[in-house]
């Protein structure tokens, strides 16, 4: 048996969106830019793919600029809102458990002479939002904070972070990384008072290599990558149609049934993560489980297909490679940034002590993955952890 | 019938490269930077994609850094040097025939402080060498000289570009967009000379949405694109994996018999030229072709596949949708541009009359194109250009 549980580093895209797909490579192949009707053809697929997208997040297709990816919008959005509003003021707010991709371009930004706030969170990952109101001043510019956090699947209080920036400085711009929520969660970003919204589309069952960035009509960004003027000048290059009406299908897919899909998924991870916290003996606590575990008393609700546990006594890449000999796949910290083996900024923002910081690992969720698979993996976990707790060398 | 002479704007996706990509989306789909087998795979296969390019350019597979196109290539290259080399000069030094995706980025550091020197061409729109060695200076830090010119064809002398380059100035980046050359003739960057190169997979049959930039050993650039540090920090981003293996066996097949097909594209383009210069009455040239049309005295010699030619009274776009009815593809202008209906800089460069200007047209060929594809479209031509220069304006 095999069990895919690293969906939030990547997904397969599904059958659907390959065949959307191979179409345009093989037929439909123009240049959107291209004046003849196989460039108009490549335009129209490109316009529908703005209009599916946009009915997701009720929003204007034109708000839509496709990009290269998540960290591709992400750049764009935060290097491109400090560079178009430097003049209105040079602050900056974030959090400190955002993806490296906003993390880096701060550092960027706070090289070319902008001051970045990173905000605390407490310990299930929640931004605090007596630190934003305090740190927010006329002159910020720029708030910028994830939707889903992609280590323990926090959800953030967007609406309630909205209308206090707004409140403070209605001319900030505020951006969410939904990296890890687009194609799970509903966001409406005029409603929620969001003005730029960063999207992955591999992370939704659609194609690596695309994504896109929701810039609300009359918010002031500066383009990142220039040349032909493509995308009225926000986004030069050869449109990626393929890519695009990939993404567009997934993004249709996934937000067909979503209410659905949603509570597949939470009884998927409530299955998983009660099946986690009965292992081992009754008297002694092997597993742990970071963020919001279950609806809090404040309403706050965890995403639904992300867990992240620490198994005591078993260091994360040991398991992680327990696991895959038996076919399970899960990941030790995030994916996205394994290139740097330096502890998770989210787990040590969330307070985990040194030995569950050595210890965690995640599993994420895809509506794909089924009972049986948690089933086997809680197996083999219960089979592994008494031998690899053995091990250990603390 | 049909065809389609516009693979200077893009091309059709080939069925090998189609079936590479669609067995990762659905199954190697893992994500390069995940730490089990999964990853590790995906890791491999982009390890093979870069050494099958490497092995194009005979270069070292870690000199290649894959982007999401030849747009963002060209932007890493030109705001990369610029950034990462300011402290040694800030003069910049390239043609007044580049592609935008080169103009526009130079625009960017003109406003940055930059100075750039715009090169003049001759009228076959070869660069004016002299004037690159009198423009050159111990404060120059980077010449930006495309290989092939995607209007007219020009193959500018790229390894006299380079002799005099490092001549005078040996820590001078050299870049060459090799957009329109790449998969068209062979370029080996460190043999002729060149520290950068821009590559875009859609120009030869690979997916659209990826390409690469070949950084030669110890030449520094800054990254553009921040975040999870992939590709050793130069290109954040979770990697396009089924867009790079995509775009590797595009270039493994073109470089393939390479001069088999180059054969087969000059036959194709030199009896294209013959059948449009004898078009019309013996004593009234119709058509006139621009640039090199084949290898003069000095042993300069024009791409293979682009086809540059005025129809004497014939609006450019009149003719374009003329022959589009009739299921023949041509650009007016240059596609990845056509956003802007600017008049072309590189056919103004070579010094066209407003006449000639106003009534270009760009063939451009695939080694898919056939003889009987041409003489479809000389005949339909040679129906259609009687009537339509009837209705000219002048």
């Amino acid at each position: 048996m095999e069990a895919y549980f690293d969906n939030s580093a990547t997904t397969r895209c599904i059958p659907e969106v390959v065949e959307a797909m191979v179409k345009i490579y093989e037929e439909e192949y123009g240049n959107p830019s291209s004046l003849h009707m196989m460039g108009v053809r490549a335009e129209n697929a490109m316009k529908e793919a703005q209009a599916t997208i946009a009915d997701t997040l009720k929003c204007n297709p034109k708000e839509i600029i496709f990009t290269s990816g998540g960290t591709e919008s992400n750049n764009m959005a935060v290097i491109g809102t400090a560079m178009a509003n430097k003049r209105s003021g040079m602050q900056i707010i974030t959090s400190k458990i955002e993806h490296a991709a906003i993390i880096e371009p701060m550092k960027y930004l706070e090289e070319q002479g902008f001051s970045v706030t990173y905000l605390d969170v407490d310990e299930w990952g929640m931004v605090d939002l007596e630190a934003l109101r305090q740190a927010m001043t006329k002159e910020t510019i720029l708030v910028s904070i994830m939707a889903v956090n992609n280590e323990i699947g926090t959800v953030e209080p967007l609406e309630e972070i909205a209308s206090i920036v707004h409140e403070i400085n209605p001319q900030c711009v505020f951006h969410v990384d939904a990296i890890q929520a687009y194609g799970k969660l509903r966001i409406h970003p005029r409603k929620m008072g969001i003005d730029l919204l960063s999207v992955s589309s591999h992370k939704f069952n659609g194609p690596k290599g695309v994504g896109f960035l929701y810039v609300r009509d009359r918010v002031k960004i500066k383009p990142l990558i220039l040349g032909g003027g493509q995308q009225r000048g926000m986004r030069s290059g050869t449109d990626n149609v393929p890519g695009i009406v990939g993404m567009a299908t997934a993004a249709r897919i996934a937000y067909t049934n979503l209410e659905e899909k949603q509570a597949k998924l939470y009884e998927l991870r409530n299955y998983l993560i009660e099946g986690l916290l009965n292992l081992g003996p009754k008297e002694e606590a092997w597993v742990s489980i970071h963020g919001v575990t279950s609806q809090d008393e404040k309403g706050h609700k965890p995403a639904p297909h992300v867990v992240s546990a620490s198994f005591s006594k078993v260091r994360s890449e040991v398991l992680l490679h327990a696991l895959e000999d038996r076919g399970i796949y899960v990941s030790a910290g995030s994916a996205c940034s394994s290139n740097k083996p330096s502890p998770s900024r989210t787990l040590q923002a969330i307070g985990l002590s040194k030995a569950e910081l050595e210890t965690t690992v995640r599993f994420s969720l895809s509506t794909s993955n089924t009972k049986e698979e948690v089933d086997y993996a809680l197996e083999v976990l219960g089979s592994l952890l008494p031998m690899l707790r053995r091990y250990t060398r603390s």
